[in-house]
């Protein structure tokens, strides 16, 4: 049966229906391949220069704060039941593909760049 | 031969070397958790409320615009000669490892929002 | 005859009407005193910590980048011609707004402020 | 005597001593001709567009929000004895400066917007 060799943290059955994570079976080669694409069909790449990404990277990132600007901490962690939470999904992808369509832009191995960062951050700052 | 059987965009023979691109090997999943057990690990979770993360964001997208505050558009394709190109893909990791960690603080599937934003910009603006 | 005793700097004749440029006559502290009212009347104090303030002031400030997001550096010395203008003034106006209600909210004499970073750059970087 | 006839917002007299705050005294004109001198000394005009000024007043503000980004709301309103209140200062100073610099490089009335917006903001928020 095929379930039984999937690894547990990918998939969970939620009412006996076979529900796949994309954060588990999606690369980050394949979205910044769709990203690449969606920038290449349009002929958007001689808007997309590093430059112009950087400001749009921070400029998507101000509004994912405006759902947050004028509640505190503790209200923060409650927004999923408070507020416009699918307009969150969108505001962390959308600064997300701009990140994406950066790391196009210069050739970043973004994964290798996220996890030697990681690790000099767990040199920076040794567990407790 | 196992070379023979890797599908061509992931991997790259460089100097009979197998280069391995990280972006093509690692899901979001594991990128997630490597967060989670970070933050986790130092007992962070009380200072990684949303409303923080979505500024921490902010706060790095502003460090990977000051590697190109002051120069234009065209120097900007032309970073990795004439920039601080380690620093850049440092900085490009902070503003994603913040990303990553404001997913799990909400229980984002991070790339299932950034799939269906794609398709959703692909409606809004199509192909030429 | 009233013209004559007038400063040059502060005030144009354009067209045998007499403008008086607001940023002659107008003091931070005037500018300081509406914003505190009008926050006061509205009793927005409780949202205008200095922690929702920053994020404020960075939010508008993304709002303006907006404006300059795709457009080369040329194009924004035009951008009287070819942009929004009003909107752009708006967009300064809310960041400098920000400005105001933040430094009344930890007491700041902003023109003090100015005027010491002003004298520290200088010393920074000398003239050539 | 003359400290009699000064008006009691704009001057303080401490220790004896009087002082001015210089938000009482000090015009936009002024401050703005102070940066325009500043930046015309130093042949700095070729950067300060508005489109890089524009990131750059983004990039302090984030330096600013990096001064509250890991406190609360309660915390963030005593920054003044816990925090560094120089570096504050001169955080909102640098935002200012670069405004000006904008203000500037376009030739806005920035008094002006900011009382044209909150005129605007009292319209769209009536006083409860």
């Amino acid at each position: 049966m095929k379930a039984l060799i999937l690894k547990k943290h990918f998939r969970l059955i939620i009412d006996k229906e076979l529900i796949v994570l994309k954060d588990s079976s999606v690369t980050l080669s394949e979205l910044k391949g769709r990203v690449k694409k969606f920038v290449g069909d349009r002929n958007w790449e001689q808007y997309h220069s590093p430059k112009n990404l950087a400001m749009s990277i921070s400029i998507e990132a101000a509004e994912l704060m405006e759902e947050f600007q004028w509640i505190d901490i503790h209200e923060s962690r409650n927004i999923k039941d408070t507020g416009d939470f699918d307009n969150i999904k969108e505001e962390i992808a959308d600064i997300m593909i701009y990140c994406l369509s950066f790391s196009n832009s210069l050739d970043i191995d973004v994964a290798d760049a996220i996890i030697k960062k990681i690790e000099k951050n767990e040199k920076r700052f040794p567990k407790p």
